[in-house]
């Protein structure tokens, strides 16, 4: 199959255009590597199935050329800084939602017709119901990344509906792993790096969150391939627990071997929009065949690993 | 209090126009005239208090220099074709959703931070809950038209959330009577003017839907200015009936003294993304003390009378 991969040389996408072309597929990357990395990709650049293009979701021109010929459109590129949202809110709406349609467009008029959206479980606002379903009640928006991928979500389900697309939308948790890039785990290793005595926790550090190891998501995608839906689906993605960000913080000391000491901003919130509880119904999913190898705790501790050994990626965002 | 209304040469957006100035407060109409009349402008162009700017909500210096100093921004300028949608799928991505961004953005800069803004019952989808609440199951989008109300929702909530704004969302039902400029009484009542004797119905005719009456619909209105709101609220605006397509078409037949045959396109949707059944549970609303003083029959027999008296309206869209 031929897929055609926003994002693909970002934490997520590179990730699955590894595992897309281990299955013998050949992959498209696109990326505009805002985020993106060069190290994803370089061992990629000599596989035969494997091409890169360096372009912009805004640049429609680019991208009308690109995305034509291809069976499936694996759309992962994202602006993903949900924390510093408030600060440039014309981002989302460019990167996320106006990005989207882009896509949405070129696939429309190129003739491809099939599109696994990673969307988030942001999405739910701060939602009444836990663990929450696909169908809980209609949420309201917290933040404006939630607001941007429910704008996302919106357009691959007109487009469904409208011109036939078929389209998988996957509710993402946190996502952890190898070529992990932003997060709490990022900036708590950083910090402790820094300083291994201090760590500042954003809000009161009871905030309750779930994550996802990277290769399940990725099993899950590629879910998305093998059972050629049709028509629209939505799936929460996330593993069936939740720790604390105090839990986090142990595992992350406990794996450096350092004590730091603690301080708290306060709070039930780290910023403004944070979710003090994420944690997702994902029955969904796991009853058409997936389940997560990986629990919470051992996909924190390899995070933390992982960064450990790279740690030019820490050093790039400080 | 200064009024800022987009859309403020339409339908809906004049006659709110008209209520408000009349209430003593002061406005600044801000139209492209796209769809807005200057009939329906013209009598308040020598008013004291009122202002009319011609501009597009997509020329964000003119609107950032137009919005500051407001009191309240009612944001009713919107592409409302919901039925052609497909054949220009950008429309609702700029003049709804990208609007929606310039006008809380013009709002943000200008230190203004209290916004009605018109949403949609389309946003529901097709849902199974009748009649449906506010919280609904979360819904799957149908139309592009639905998407992009979506995105304008989730946006303004964000603001809220991120930026101190209150706003005030309605989802409206279709709105009738004077002034009314398109959707399917205007359809059917031209067709009727052109051709007496046939009358073409999209669908199968058994859709049922819900109508308000302007006048209802900007009481609802000038009670988000009178209760001041903190926070974040969607409302549903609509009556507590429906009537099917086809007692549409005997109401406005009864009217105009016709008696046509009638065919059908057949399906149970007009058209792609046609919801067949919109009904909305509104005591949300009705508990702040809002209720409708016309009924659907009297709004559609209005809304003929309206249309037979001001035959160039019929014109100007044939």
């Amino acid at each position: 199959m031929k897929a055609f991969v926003t994002g693909g040389a970002g934490f997520i996408g590179s990730t699955l255009a590894d595992r897309l072309l281990a299955g013998g597929h050949q992959v498209t990357a696109y990326d505009n590597f805002s985020s993106g990395q060069r190290g994803f990709v370089a061992h990629n650049l000599v596989h035969p199935a494997y091409r890169l293009i360096e372009g912009d979701l805004l640049d429609e021109r680019r991208l009308a050329d690109a995305v034509p010929g291809h069976d499936v459109v694996f759309h992962l590129a994202a602006n993903a800084d949900v924390r510093h949202g408030l600060e440039h809110p014309r981002r989302d709406l460019e990167q996320n939602t106006i990005a989207t349609y882009n896509v949405l467009e070129s696939m429309r008029l190129g003739s491809v017709r099939r599109i696994v959206f990673s969307s988030t479980g942001s999405i739910y606002g701060e939602p009444d119901v836990f663990p929450t379903p696909e169908n809980c009640p209609f949420p309201v928006q917290t933040s404006l990344y939630g607001a941007s991928k429910l704008a996302g979500e919106g357009l691959v389900s007109a487009y469904c509906t409208g011109y036939g697309f078929s389209g998988w939308v996957f509710r993402f948790v946190s996502i952890l792993g190898e070529r992990y890039t932003h997060g709490h785990v990022f900036d708590f290793v950083r910090q402790l790096r820094a300083d291994p005595a201090n760590l500042r926790i954003l809000g009161d550090g009871k905030q309750r969150k779930s994550y996802l190891y990277v290769q399940d998501c990725v099993d899950a995608m590629m879910l998305a391939l093998e059972k050629r839906p049709q028509g629209y689906q939505v799936l929460n993605l996330g593993t069936d627990e939740y720790v604390s960000v105090e839990e986090s913080v142990s595992l992350i000391t406990r794996v450096m071997g350092v004590k730091p000491r603690l301080s708290y901003t306060g709070g039930a919130r780290g910023w403004v929009g944070d979710s003090p509880f994420i944690f997702l119904d994902c029955a969904k999913i796991r009853a058409l065949g997936w389940m997560p190898r990986l629990r919470i705790a051992g996909a924190i501790e390899r995070t933390t690993k992982y960064l450990l050994d790279n740690p030019s990626l820490l050093d790039r965002r400080s």
